[in-house]
């Protein structure tokens, strides 16, 4: 079957509702386009458990704020839809930003408590823009299944913690980061990186995994992680900033300085990074277990 | 066939389900309970236009700010159920708080702009509440369609606000409001009202009648309507505080105080009040056509 393009909510929501009426079961994976192998492991995964996979492609202006890269934000629709054609993807939805917010629009949805850690220090109303837009996407589609990557961690999170809190009625499927061969995390945003910087990239992941070994073999306490892993991703040449750099709680996502959580010494914790190489934020994390 | 008492959410998630496989629709009354012939007039509506009627009592705790009457609310559910047996509702949900605000529930909507007007202004918490509840219990229960009374004018306006930007798949139903025969307006939180307050009551309507009537017939200029309002209002001697008493704009609820938001002179406007007689608050409005 062709990929179908579709390009307003009115129109979705019909073809999600006759999805709907033959029994189908629907998995939706919302992006910014500019997709990559990350991407395509989540429609993979979409195709293997449902009878419809609908991706959504939306650089979605809530959720970047002044000075950020939202004008700048790699666009190559030919690429994509080349890609989920490929994938045998079903339906890909390309709405306009009137579509999505017509004017007079004014409601928002927040999550509140984890939006604030982690990245949302950082990017204080970037959250707040996720939600309200994953919301919009999750009742215009009415998806079975939404599938994110746990690159985003944080967003995982805090739209785990949304659907739940608002009661709908779809199954969030957080999917393993997927990575270059040298341990870059695929990012749309790798695209900004100059030479120098992607060859530096790398050494953020094997930075996250030096500290899981020696968080393992208890070669390091727990009370020093933060300040070797920062000390670790500062020693990269390109590296300008490191915003956040330390071991959370997978749940709350509040740092852990000392004692874990459940106290005895064992448990899942996350290692979680946030650098800018030159003018370029990274984000990548790691689930462990102690 | 007898009234279906459910009690949690994911009961009356499956047994919605199960109606929508059946091809049946919806109607869905969101209540706090102390029912009274307003609620039953929306119960009649649903029961006209859909195959099943769901209505939910609770108590939303989000929808009251501390000081306000959510210990003292009236409290009547065997004369609430007897009611609805009686006028042939199919399913009565009656969750408690716990299972509506689980631990670690940090999740709310906001609508911006109408929710800061008229009631905002004195409950600024008050529609956040509502908006956070009413997604949740529409989430829950997805009914083909909401009904709402106009008695709580600003709500319906904020909740068809919500729905639209939300792109929630459901049709909100504002219905007229029910009035007592002396004219006051049905409300639960009459019955708060001492036989003094209770007498004085009606005029607040009469009030509203009479300002309506001087601007129908070009006998009192849109600019002194406000003035001419609460002069009425104030004059009534149980009322010991006028809120806010004005001729608004129905869509956006800006007070309108010289020229009609469409520039012709014509055109709906709605007078809107609310009171206090002695510690009771009460609420009216009219729409009406210039």
């Amino acid at each position: 079957m062709p990929l179908e393009i579709i390009r307003t909510s009115s129109i979705i929501r019909e073809t999600s509702k006759k999805y709907h009426a033959e029994g189908k079961r629907i998995g939706f994976i919302p992006t910014m386009g500019a997709l990559h192998e990350g991407h395509m492991s989540l429609v993979q995964r979409a195709r293997q458990e449902n009878n419809v996979v609908v991706v959504s492609i939306f650089v979605n202006p809530k959720q970047f704020a002044t000075g950020e890269d939202f004008d700048n934000y790699p666009k190559d629709y030919g690429k994509d839809t080349t890609m989920l054609l490929k994938a045998g993807v079903d339906v890909l939805f390309m709405p306009n930003a009137s579509d999505i917010y017509p004017n007079g629009f004014c409601t928002t949805v927040n999550v509140m408590g984890i939006t604030d850690r982690l990245c949302g220090k950082f990017r204080p109303t970037h959250f707040s823009g996720v939600t309200t837009v994953v919301t919009k996407l999750l009742n215009i589609v009415n998806p079975t299944r939404a599938y994110f990557g746990q690159k985003d961690y944080q967003q995982c999170a805090v739209i785990s913690r949304l659907v739940c809190d608002l009661n709908m009625d779809v199954q969030i499927v957080p999917c393993p980061t997927i990575r270059e061969k040298d341990g870059l995390a695929m990012s749309s945003r790798n695209i900004y990186l100059n030479p120098e910087e992607r060859a530096d990239a790398p050494s953020i992941y094997k930075s996250m995994k030096h500290v899981e070994e020696a968080l393992k073999n208890s070669k390091l306490p727990l009370r020093q992680a933060s300040r070797k892993l920062n000390e670790l991703l500062l020693s990269i040449s390109t590296v300008t900033e490191v915003q956040y750099a330390s071991v959370y709680d997978p749940e709350s996502l509040v740092e852990i300085t000392d004692v874990l959580p459940h106290g005895n010494g064992r448990g899942p914790v996350l290692i979680a990074v946030a650098v800018k190489m030159g003018a370029t934020r990274l984000i990548d994390n790691l689930l462990i277990q102690l």
